[in-house]
């Protein structure tokens, strides 16, 4: 497989239907180091390679539901390291990574590893909509047909040990992405986000932590990761994302009852500009796909290819849109050839229909 | 003639047709007094209204070229006061006036005359497009028509005397509306003004003294009225007018060269805004208005019934919205019933064509 295979789907942290409710998708994060090597940021390159050659065959043959494939960071171009980036399959960090780093990543996208990042090993696994359970599921076997081959740095007392001592216990991170432009609209974002973040969970935008949320998308994800079991922690992430897609369906509610005309504008404008502008930027775009989606999803707007608007997310990003340009674009062009396509994909979707 | 025949047409300050350049109007103003009586600001209410008595059937029967109507103050309705207002036949002080305060009004709007404002009497000629000397021929026939019948108040050695001391003179005003948005996208449009006002000219919004410049539009006119003869006035009026119409279109042409993503994105958005919006503003009706004129004079957008465009300019204005819907609207659903309207109109003359 080749990073341009990738780009032939919409990747699989995108919900793949016209209907996704608020929840975008869920996400478990395993770190794992291996016992007796040190970690990555104290390895030198030499131990980095031997672990990165050792882990790729195991990597290679995990049950993972499609056909896997390994990418080292040192013979990726950078544009094709931002294309991974784009896609949440590798972290910025790791992009900047030479020799020793790598990435193994299924087909579907649903399972990837990251080696030699802040950990010797990171498992992802990402479904679409809410279900972190099922992701959980799907890593947790994962994670135990790996221990098969490799022993794991584990304390009895501690639990998994870790780069950084805030990963220590289950090195687990189970995430949420939220699309909320019913809260953003109604301006009942706020208070949501300081309750969620009061009782110990972390919200982060789009790109993770210290990126901004664009397009109404928020991650919510557990801070504690030692001390409760994966299934504790994962089942209070959920009932507190019910909750908030609770708040989000009646912020929905109660926009078309009392603000129709706000809604409507807000929708209208949007379909408006991304059908008429000629320079966009990416948080823009975002901004404005997210409300061609609550109009769609409120009935405002006609029903239009779903699929289409959830792939616009990804092609807008400056790495996907210079990979389809098939040439480096400075800002500016990038901003042209983002309106340029949004503007056609759009007209392609409506008419789909 | 009722105020809602005057809602049949578009104003004759506006150009009939598709194509006009940056000149929208050019309008003559004579403030004029009569002998032997005292200014409106120091006459009482019967003198005042002896005076709209003695001149409503004197400006009634001048050759205006269409027919004219009178209408006291007094009897106008606080909603026609402001259409007059807005369709410039009356200005913000006279709507505020009551008994022995009128306006005689030519059908098509070429000719009015408001009796007591500031002065006794003020005539005025408005023309498409760029024809001050033609206002002014018009004016000056009907100004020495009417001084056959009334003596007005002049000095030998100062001219015609007026209530301010700024209009003693020839008591003329002579001003063009304008549409630079070529200047405004260039970031040219302060540079000229300055230099326009420096040369002893006024440059206005709009609606006249203290108004904003809203829709890319600015009124230029004369400051002097004293020492200097009429047509000289108009002479040197025309000639800068010309000077900034050649920027205008120098940097219409430039904008194309250098900056045609710009414009293309700035035309596209009003495009998809205007036709898609539920909720607009007056000042962002008229500043999106501009700039889709400005994409079909430019060949961006598809030529479109422009008698549409310039009658939406006066229709989504307030009192003209609250006179179409039969009752009074407050600011919110002004703003609603504007975009309503513009999208129909819009719709209407995208298919007209």
């Amino acid at each position: 497989m080749t990073i341009d295979d990738l780009l032939q789907q919409s990747g699989s942290w995108l919900a793949p239907g016209t209907d996704h409710g608020p929840v975008i998708s869920s996400r478990i994060r395993l770190a794992r180091n291996l016992k007796d090597a040190a970690f990555p940021g104290w390895a030198g390159e030499e131990e980095c390679e031997r672990i990165w050659k050792e882990l790729q065959p195991v990597l290679l043959s995990v049950h993972a539901g499609s056909m896997l494939s390994a990418f080292g960071m040192a013979e990726l171009k950078e544009l094709d390291k931002q294309i991974l980036f784009e896609r949440h399959l590798i972290s910025r960090e790791q992009a900047e990574k030479g020799k020793g780093s790598g990435l193994v990543v299924a087909a579907d996208e649903s399972v990837s590893f990251m080696v030699n990042e802040e950990d010797h090993l990171r498992l992802q696994s990402i479904r679409p909509g809410l279900d972190i359970v099922g992701a959980w599921r799907m890593l947790d076997g994962i994670d135990t047909e790996i221990e098969k081959s490799v022993s794991y740095a584990f304390s009895p007392r501690l639990g998994y040990l870790t780069a950084c001592p805030s990963n220590v216990g289950t090195g687990m991170r189970a995430s949420v992405m939220l699309q909320v432009p019913g809260l953003v609209l109604m301006g009942e974002v706020n208070p949501i986000i300081k309750g969620v973040s009061k009782i110990g969970l972390a919200v982060r935008g789009l790109w993770g932590e210290g990126t901004e949320a664009v397009g109404n998308m928020f991650q919510i994800s557990n801070q504690i990761r030692l001390g409760e079991r994966e299934d504790q922690i994962i089942a209070s992430l959920e009932q507190i994302v019910l909750e908030v897609v609770e708040h989000e369906k009646n912020a929905r509610v109660r926009l078309m009852e009392k603000r129709e005309s706000l809604v409507r504008d807000h929708v209208g404008r949007a379909y408006g500009i991304l059908t008429n502008a000629h320079i966009l930027s990416s948080k823009e775009a975002l901004d404005l796909l997210s409300a061609l989606r609550l109009g769609i999803d409120l009935g405002i707007l006609k029903p239009m290819n779903g699929r289409v608007i959830d792939e616009l997310v990804l092609k807008t990003q400056p790495a996907h849109l210079q990979k389809m340009e098939g040439k480096a674009l400075k800002p500016k062009d990038r901003d042209k050839a983002r309106a340029s396509l949004v503007r056609s994909e759009i007209a392609r979707a409506a008419k789909s229909m």
